[in-house]
């Protein structure tokens, strides 16, 4: 899921830079982070992360393109029947987020989003490219930025309630309770009918 | 709604120490906020913020009990018919986040509560105390802690995709336009069957 690891059969050295910022980030934060603990977490020297990456704006961009894949994420929305495209988004969001107890680098770009200009700026491209995209293409609903936006706000708020404050029982239960419950939230937002709609 | 201004007649130090520590959280985040700025946006010694508060975690806890009120997000939820019980919540829960140009301090614990412990304790046990049993004594759903913990991730998500992250078309929504969407998704949560739905 997370393409962050060794390459097989050759050192990766900016595999593993890679890697380390994406711990950086989810455990420390954006803010807290700093190239010196990401050089530190890869085991390289300090200026061999600014020779690679330049800064940690660079360095987060690195991150989210390692960890997110938006051909996998529209794929995830358009295979499958449309009335069931809400589940598939939820079940391949959850994964990318992985176990409750060892969170997957998606919290960590996430959390960062929560903090930084720059890294809101990144998963705001993403969701461009892949949610709003996905509707509109595949979907054939109306305001497909309004609905995308609709669909990343539970997204980040299931991410931040259930992996970072762990609400006890969003964090017990298990994804298929989860999509019982949630599912039917996204799939309204994706193509659903609304009380007070407003033509764009 | 946030009660941290001065109050009537006199002076108000403690007062002007909490409202500057609101300030601070929702601007700086809560790692990045120390007691010496808090002192310093306050006007006071930062001695006197400790001998008032004692720590951050302390001071912390002084502004969450000055922006959130468990009494008033109760009544939100219970004085009205229970089949609008999601929007009055929503229309409470914007009204406390504020103008999305000039957000009160309810973002800085959201904020607060993505990377601090202490600030995510605090903020379980506001949930705890108000949307939980409002279901439970109120609404008499089953799994009352289940559905508050699925009302505060959308709660949550609207925070930070509207408000931190700044997702456009969030960002843009008026009042009316989010509650015409996202009130049938926490009326849902907060009284509705699901399919998959498991007996606690």
């Amino acid at each position: 899921m997370a393409r962050t690891g060794r390459r097989p059969g050759r050192p990766d050295t900016r595999g593993e830079i890679v890697s380390a910022a994406a711990r950086c980030f989810a455990s420390a934060g954006y803010d807290a982070t700093s190239m010196r603990q990401v050089a530190a977490g890869a085991g390289v020297d300090p200026a061999l992360v600014r020779r690679f990456f330049g800064g940690k704006e660079e360095l987060f961009t690195a991150v989210a393109s390692a960890v997110i894949d938006p051909a996998s994420a529209l794929a995830a929305m358009a295979d499958g029947p449309v009335d069931q495209a809400g589940e598939r988004l939820l079940r391949y969001f959850l994964g990318l987020l992985g176990d409750v107890r060892r969170p997957g680098p998606l919290l960590g770009l996430v959390r960062a989003a929560v903090t930084s200009d720059h890294a809101a700026d990144v998963l705001r491209q993403f969701l461009a490219e892949t949610v709003h995209a996905g509707i509109a293409a595949g979907l054939h609903a109306d305001q497909p930025d309004f609905r995308a936006a609709l669909v990343a706000s539970q997204l980040v708020g299931i991410a931040v309630a259930r992996y970072a404050v762990r609400l006890a029982p969003l964090a017990a239960a298990d994804t298929d309770e989860l999509a019982g419950w949630v599912a039917p939230v996204l799939q309204y937002y994706l193509t659903g009918d609304h009380t007070t709609q407003e033509e764009p």
